[in-house]
């Protein structure tokens, strides 16, 4: 079975729809997925951007919106613009990557549905075990897990393997053979990329 | 007739297969195209660039000229990497704007084509000078008017507009309603929405 990688960032808003729709695109081409959270900060910092560059670029900024908007509005999703923005994700990043598999993929699009569908502040450790009581999780036992010095390790190389990769945002499909397919807009190409490759 | 903008800028490659395409996805949907080259330069710099963001960031310009291989491959286009890149395309945009209709869409085209499909220097008068009379325009009678100051004061009027519309990158589609549309993959939404806010 062909497989793909998801790298997605919770500060992210095109990380939003993607995330939404993209279990069902790579089920229905026979794909695999293995979702992968981590942190564009250092990337960005790297780069030295200390804020989104939606917010140091303002006319990009407002076009992101608007484009979200719209992109929200074709799939039913509602949006409402967390304040602030970005949000800090370390709690949800470490906390996604604590869990496995479909728990993992459950937990995240929970976090994008309260984060930009509800407005929700994400950094809250007490929204987070909320999230986790409804995905049926016990949230003491996953927060312990989840900032565990094992697990914050495992999110610093999650995030020094995202920049390696050449992620620059989220986002992104990494595909068995290292194509790299950037942004909401790619989920499609990406995923039949990686379908194709393995045909 | 719906009609949408098609705001381009010769400096920038995803403006390349955008042009390569346009034409045919307006036409089909029954949307008046108006051409409309700008100059980034100035939007890029007021926001502390001077250089492409695809060489102040080389993440993302590795990304992109991945990107571009796959979507040329995809559409059967030529892509040669012009030296240096970005290319000057002052001269090329001041030629386009002399043009009118149909003379700039075939124009234009054949500057992308030159630029990215060959790898040539479209900053060469002579350059310029043959593309025109491959179009069977008069090189000098044209590269005259666009080099009138009326038509210098054309295209810096036309940037300045372009920064008004929210423009930030190129190429972009702005329709009747003012709905910005960026990139080359978003030309299919917006010619589906102008078309569809006169249906």
């Amino acid at each position: 079975m062909p497989t793909a990688e998801f790298w997605y960032e919770f500060a992210s808003t095109c990380s939003y729809p993607a995330a939404m729709r993209v279990a069902e695109l790579a089920g229905s081409r026979g794909v695999a997925l293995a979702w992968r959270p981590f942190l564009l900060g250092p990337i960005f910092a790297a780069q030295g951007w200390r804020d989104s560059p939606f917010n140091i670029y303002p006319a990009k900024g407002r076009y992101m919106w608007r484009d979200m908007e719209r992109i929200c509005d074709a799939l039913g999703l509602p949006l409402k613009r967390p304040d602030p923005f970005p949000q800090n994700s370390l709690l949800a990043a470490r906390v996604a990557l604590a869990l496995e598999g479909e728990e993992r993929a459950n937990f995240s699009r929970r976090v994008y549905a309260a984060e930009f569908g509800e407005g929700l502040t994400i950094s809250d450790r007490a929204a987070i075990a909320t999230l986790l009581a409804k995905a049926d999780l016990d949230p003491q036992e996953v927060l312990g897990r989840a900032e565990s010095d094992a697990n914050k390790a495992l999110l610093k190389a999650a995030s020094a393997r995202a920049a390696e990769l050449g992620i620059f945002g989220a986002p992104c499909l990494v595909t068995e053979d290292g194509e790299l397919f950037w942004g909401n807009d790619r989920l499609e190409q990406g995923l039949d990329w990686a379908a194709a490759k393995r045909a």
